[in-house]
Parts: structure tokens; sequence; C-alpha cells
């Protein structure tokens, strides 16, 4: 404790310096009107202000100390913003079902980590961080995986892959990371923990029955490789997740091509498997953007395929959406993006927080803007 | 996504520009020692460390970008502090009566908004903000709406007008403003959405009876025109909340005159009504600052009237407020209010978490500090 | 409210200069990986990544203002960080025990004061701050009341002494430091209110009992003094907690000698005090730190003896903590610690989050890094 006063007193004295040197202040804020509709009898719509179609709005604070040698230390500090209603989001203290923390409140759920980095070995990172098994769907995905219509993550969650407490981030994480300069080479590894005791049991399912350990419950391991160079960038990420329910494994391959002879058009694709237990889905996606002007125009073809429920054979969702975008310059962005989702064999997934019958349609359009700070 | 870490990596590679030319960092905190007493059989006292007394204590992120031929890009992210205890506010995500979240925790639940802006069309504002018929009553109030003892805004809250979950702000908005330089006046229109779905209905009131649809449930509509110039400030306001419960209507009409001759005396006034449902209330208010050295005399007489309640003809309330505010500097202050609230035909309003019985007084004092960054 | 306005305008108009000269951005990630376990047929183990094991993690916002003729004005927000999952920590708003807010979540825990200093006469401070009785558990124990497994502060928590609302802060506090430069003495004293209503009342214990005043639950009041100037330095503080369910007392006692000539060598050792009610507790400690290059060792042996628990005499536990720390600079260090508690008469404390069968051992190791910005 008195280590820390010293160290925050001179940073006091210096405070100038200190706010100058190590600490930045960055973040998105973006809202949108957004009108969605299913169809069908059992359909509803609805218009909503909504944050996040663009890109997520967040507030971080992180900074970076050079200790010499090719040594560094550095901090990330990064709440996810809805800024429709002032909000924030929860976070999930263990990676497990039971681990929501914070519901509607401002919490670093975004990232919150402490690293020490090397230009020879890497980076070691401690914290709440990204999963190496999410960055592909947003990567490859021209629309990222916003909170929008056009982001195609929805499909990634039919068995609860992107959604699930791992799905895009990870409590009490250990991370490594391949150094830059590897030729385009990267790479990174995570482990993080559940935290359960080592005698934790599930309670017996039937009054009588021996307990279930669940101490490996929420568990993580993941690991993804890739390569970006020129005009080429291709990266493949798997992980495995430990639930008491059942575990979740996921594999996604993202790769991507750039044209600079062709306006800067960059095409890219995504294939994926996910199983929860003993159910597998998969589910694949194709895009481009196009550079036009001060503006960008964008696309997404999508389809999710999930194994049979009950005697209904292979839900199935296919999604496509086609986006605008304005830069007024590097931070501040207006952009539209109109977006249609069909569904057959019983699916009846919907945009934006509408219902739709079985094997109907959803369609949807919206209008927004973004500051990036 | 990548955009926005195309977008973020630049602002990290030039954080001293970014931080220094794009993000103010600001806010209030202001904390006094009430104490509060009621009077007759029922009644409490109570001492307390309170906040914002004279100003709502806060802490903000805002900052804004040029981007050229008159057009400008700003975000806004306030929230509120309870710093007595170090706890923050709930937002309400809805504008409808459930739609609380995150108590006592911070959230941005002052202002969290989104703006282009132009010298020649005026101000496009998305997010959560401040309601058109919020204004008039801290304008005119020569406490403001401040959580001291001062403060007039409970009078507004008879029918829960400024109470209400629309009183002072409104999730998911999208507001217009009139541009600066309009020579003198000045206005508002803003639309903000409940966002139920289509079908949403009500539970309902008796078994077998049809259900009734709140759609509309938390719909807010309001608008403001104002005019200043010189000594003179005259502002006025209309807005409609639709509440499946009964609609809530607002309207109020304030003014003020500045002389300069008297040593900058300023006397104001506002008059308001307010509806919920079939009920009707209405109020006013008197009241004038005198700077007087580095400090500032100020003073108001309140009165509220509501339809009557049962037999109990119109329950009425008036308040008499005296305060002294002295101003180390432009940001720091320190200030000492008095209070005394009457009760006439069954009202039992009372000053500060105190109890007073029916028709009795509640007076109080306190005393405090407040710090502008 | 005007008044804050036309400063706020102010603040935006210069914003660069009101952020340089008056606000600090701070904060510590602090993160660990942490194996304890305990021993016996009860026992458990566990694999954590936790926060704070060196120093706590946290994020503030803290500026003065230089007011001229001594005088200055000054605010500190500081906000807990549970960094190793995202979230943060709830405040308790009334020191009462039923007064705990935003579970998980940020707020200004940690701090959020507004003060008038004088370099004649003192600080006057208000809102939520650390106790008076609180100080010397973290100043005479090297390894501070972090998070971790070498400091000390579960010790101090046998009959809530430190875990009690106001062991370590206190809401709704009025406290007075008294001016530097006294020759090295220092002192301070609190007052913190509960803020129960003056005819608040317990529910009966039994049905038809009287109902019993609790209208004082949760105040504090404390004070404490000390001298430091060369190698010396020594405190003394006691403090007293009204709570409804029997009141809090707690006494503490702290000295060091820095001896230069020993490679900076600090010894340092605290005796203490609390009861709770009826039942009394006593514990203490000794230990040192000694800076070895860039590095320094650690350790310390405390020991806390509480009044019988039925027929078991006297419930004891011991511990003996080992750490090493590696300063890369004044804000970035790595370290390592390792702790071993032995429990005796029937007492069963354990390290970090495992459990222990009573009268056996707990031990634990982890390491990490810290960075201070």
């Amino acid at each position: 404790m008195k280590r820390t006063v010293v160290a925050a007193a001179a940073c006091l004295v210096a405070s100038v310096a200190c706010a100058q040197s190590s600490v930045t202040l960055f973040g998105v804020v973006d809202a949108a009107v957004t009108y969605t509709t299913g169809s069908g009898p059992a359909y509803t719509s609805r218009w909503q202000l909504t944050n996040s179609a663009n890109s997520f709005s967040r507030l971080g604070f992180r900074g970076n100390e050079d200790l010499g040698g090719g040594l560094s230390a550095s901090f990330w500090l990064e709440e996810g913003l809805q800024n429709d209603t002032g909000t924030g989001f929860a976070s999930n203290t263990n990676n497990q079902l039971n681990g929501t923390l914070g519901a509607g409140t401002l919490t670093f759920n975004r990232r919150s980590t402490v690293s020490l980095s090397s230009s020879t070995w890497g980076e070691l990172r401690l914290g709440r961080d990204y999963t190496p098994t999410f960055w592909n769907t947003a990567i490859f995905d021209p629309f990222g995986t916003g909170g929008g219509i056009g982001a195609n993550q929805l499909y990634f969650s039919g068995l609860g892959g992107l959604a699930a407490p791992t799905g895009t981030r990870a409590s009490n994480s250990v991370g490594y990371f391949l150094p830059a300069n590897l030729g385009g080479f990267y790479g990174s590894v995570m482990y993080a923990a559940g935290e359960n005791v080592s005698n934790s049991t599930l309670p017996p399912a039937t009054p009588g029955a021996l307990p279930v350990s669940n101490k490996n419950d929420g568990n993580y391991g993941g690991v993804r490789l890739g390569y970006q160079s020129g005009p080429v960038h291709v990266s493949i990420a798997t992980g495995l997740t430990t639930y008491a329910t059942g575990d979740l494994r996921v594999s996604n391959l993202g790769a991507s091509w750039t044209f600079e002879q062709l306006m800067g058009l960059r095409i890219m694709g995504e294939y994926y498997v996910e199983s929860l237990g003993a159910v597998d889905g998969r589910g694949g996606l194709l895009g481009f953007s196009l550079p036009v002007g001060a503006g960008e125009i964008k696309a997404s073809y999508a389809r999710y395929v999930r194994d049979p429920v009950g005697n209904v054979p292979n839900p199935t969702s296919s999604k496509l959406a086609l986006g605008y975008v304005y830069n007024f310059s590097k931070r501040t962005a207006v952009y539209a993006t109109v977006a249609r989702l069909t569904n057959s064999n019983g699916a009846s997934q919907a945009l934006g927080g509408v219902s739709t019958s079985p094997n109907h349609a959803s369609t949807g359009g919206e209008s927004g803007m973004r500051v990036v700070f």
C-alpha cells in the first residue's frame, strides 16, 4: 500500500507529464434509428434508437510505459456503453452461465488487462480479454460484430457460440501473444479460469443421486493463428469451454483479399463450426467492402444450419445485408444499413428484438452516426 | 469493427493530440451538511451529509470535432454522482415506469449523446438527453433543480411531472435544436421512444378482460421555444408522455429580467401545469438572485396546488427559501440555505427525506461546498 | 444550476487548460495468478486470477485549485477495480450492515470527497473517505491491505473490524485533518452519519415487544494521531461505530523504524484490539521490508486471538508471509508471495477463498504484476 501511495504521489506532483505520457482516454459513441419487423401470424415490429450499429460504443483508459530494452508494461480498461439509454453492460466474473454481474451498469466488461510485452518474446496479458475464438467473427464480417442489423453475429449464437460467457471475452484469463514482426504471422493462446473450488459439485439432478463435480465449470482454453501481409489475411482459431451442462467447442476460419487495383475492394469469408454437448451447428459468410470516395459500400450473405431439433430437420437461417458508410473524417461517420433474414425448417430468427413466425422472414433498416475519440 | 480498430489505432499513435484536441473531462463535486425536520405528531428529523445542494455532482467526458464547412460532430457522456456515498444513479432505459436500471451505480444517466451540428441548420442529437420540458424548471429557479432544500423541484412532482421517467431526461431520443445566432431566439424539439414491440399489451386488469395495448408506453414528444437577449429571457415548453396507466402532460413558461443597474439583480418566475390521466396540478415560482461582491444572495417563493383528492379539496404546499453563495473562484464556492415549507388542505410535503404531519410545516438548513472542474 | 452551466462553459472553451491544470487521471492495475489450499478433511483448493495482490487496483479522478492566501479546494473520486473480471465494488451508503449498493459495478467506493484546505488550519473534507482507524492496518503491514495472500487484513476482521462497513471507509463523513508542517505530527478526526431518521426503530425481536430505536445505527466517530520524522513513524487511532446489533470499537497502534545504514531496512509492528458487542479480539503483527537493488524483500508474522466461542477457548490464527517485489520502474513491478496460515483452538481461517478444517493450516502462493499510472 505504501508503495502505491508513493508512486501515486510522484504521479500527482507531475500530473501533466503523467497524463500526457501514460494515459489515453478513448472511446466510441454510435447511435442509430432502427426499424425492424417480422412476418407471419406471430410477427411484431419495432422502432428503436439503438447503439453500436456501426461500431460498439465504449469508453476506455489505456496506457503503456517503456521499460527499456524492448520491454514495456501496459494496461487497458474499456467499458461498453449503451448510449441510447446511458447504461452499460454486465461482465461475467467466472465464465459460467451464472456469473453475470452488474446488469445495465458501467463495468470494464470489454477489456480489463495488465500486460508485460517484449519485442522479442511477445506479450503476457492478465485479466478480462477477448477470447482467441472471437476475433475471426469480427474481422471477416464486413459489418463486424456491432449491435446493428448488418452484423451476422446472431448466426454464431445458435448453440451459444458467440453468446456464451466466453463467446467474446473471458474473465480470469492468462493470454500470450506472439511478437510482431514475424513476417506477417501472428498468434495467441489463452487460458481462463472458472475459479470453482476443488470440491465444487452440481446439485444432484434427482434426489439421492450422486453429486457431479463442476470444478472445471467455466474453464476456457483457445488458440488462434493468422497471417496478414499485403492483400492477404487468413486466420484460424479453436477453443473449448468446459460447462457443467455440456462443453462448448467453437472453431472458425476466416480469410480476406484486398484488391488495390479494384478501388480497394476487399472480399472476405468465414466458415465455422460449433457444438454444445451433443448438438452441432455450422455456418458461413461471404462479404465485401468497397471504398467509394469518402464512403464505403459493404454487403454480406450468411447462412447457419443447426442439427435437427426433435423431428424438424436442420433449422436453417440466411441473411443478406447491405450497407453504406460515409466518413466525414477518420473519426466521424454516418451510415445506413438494410437487412433481410429468411428462415426454413422451423427456424424463426428475427432482426433486432422483434419476432417472426417459423419459416417467415424478418426485415429491417437503420441509419445512424458514429464518433470515435 | 475493422473500421473502429483502424480509427482507434490512429488515435493511439497520436494519443497526446487525441487527448488534447477532442476530449474534455469535466465535473462537479458538491457536498453539504443538512438538517431537516417536520412537525406535528408524525414528524421526523434527520442530520445528513448530502450531495448536490448547490449544483448536481457529476463526472463527464465530452468532445467535438470540426468537420469543416460549419459542420461538427460531438459526443457527451455524463454520469451523476452521489459523492456523499461514492455511488451513482440509475438510468431509465425505456421511459416507462418499469425501466429503471443500475440503482446506486455509475451510469451516464445525465446525458449520453452523439450529435451532428451545423452552423446553418442546427443540431441533430441522438441518445439520452434532457427533455425540452425540463429546462424551464431549472433556469428560472434561483436554486436550480439541485438536490438541496432550496430547489423547488418537488413542487413539480405532485403528479410525477419532474419525477416521471421523462421529467428530466429521456432515453432513446432524437432531438433537433435550432442553430445559434437567430437574434436571441432558440428552440428544440424531441421525440423519444418507449420501444415496446407492436403487439405489446398490459396484463388484463381482471381475468377474462381483453388485453389493452401498451405499444406506445413511454413514448415522449416535446418542444421548447425561447428568447434570450440582453436583460430578457423568456421560454415556453410543452410535452406529452404516453403512459399505459394514463398520459402525462407538462407545460411551463418561465421568464427572467436582469437589472444591470441594480447590481445585477435578476428576478425570475415560472408558471406550469401538469396533468396525469384525469388529475391536474399547477404551480408557480417567484425568485431573485443578487450578486454581492464575490457572493450571491438568492431567494424564492413557490406554490403548488393539486386537484382535489377524494373529498379533501386542493392539497396545497408553499415554500420559502433563502440562500447565500460565496464564490472563492469561478469553480469553488461555499454556500448556506434555509427553507420552510408549509402545507394545507391535507398536503404533507416535507424537506429532504423527513416526514411531517398533514397541514404541518417542515423546515431545514444546510451548508456545503462545491467544486467545478 | 445556472452558475454551473456558466462555469462548465468557461471550462469547455479552455478545455486544454482545464484538463491540464485541474484534473489528474490516476490508477493502479494489478493482477496475479494465485493458488491456495486448505488442509484436513474439509479442505478445498483453488487456482485463480486475482487482483490487487500488491496494491489495490483503482481508477481515479482528482484535482485541486489554488484559491490564494494558502487556501485551496480539491476533489477526489476513486473507484475500486476487480480487473481480473472487469467489475468494480459496491459502496455502503449508510455505514449500516444493510447499506451495500452496487455489487460488482463501478462506484467511487474508495474515496469520493470534496475539500477546503488551508496551510494554517488544515483540511475540512466531506464525503466518503477512509476512517482514521483504517490507516495503521495498512501502513504498518509490509503487505499493506491488498487483496493478496500476503496482507494480514483478515486477522483484523475476526469481529468485523476491518470488514465492517466502517472498517476501511465511511460514507456521509465530515473529516478534519491537521495542517502539514507540525514538526512531524499529524492527526485527523472523522464523524460519519448513518442518516437514520429520528424515530427509526428496529423490528421488535418478539411479537408484542417494544420497538428499539436504531436512530444512531451506522454513526461512526474516530480519531488518529501520529508522528513521522526521519526514521521514525508511530501512530495511534481509535473509533466507535454504533450498530443497532452491538457497537463496534476498534483501536490500534503502529510503529516503524527505517535503518538507512542497513540498506534501508524498515521494521514495523502493530497491535490492535477490537470489540463487537460483548466479544473482544486482539492481534499483532511484526514485519520488515528490505530494498535489494531494484527489488524489495518483505515478510510478516501476524497473530489474532478472539474471546472464547461457546466452550472452545480463544480461537487463534497465525500467519507467516514472505514476498519479493521487483520494480522495473516506479510504476511497474512484478512480484511473488508465499504464505502459510495456522489455526488452533477451533479456528479455521484460510487463505484466498478456500476452506480448511478447524485447527488445520492453509498455504498459498501467488505471482503477478502491477502498473501504476
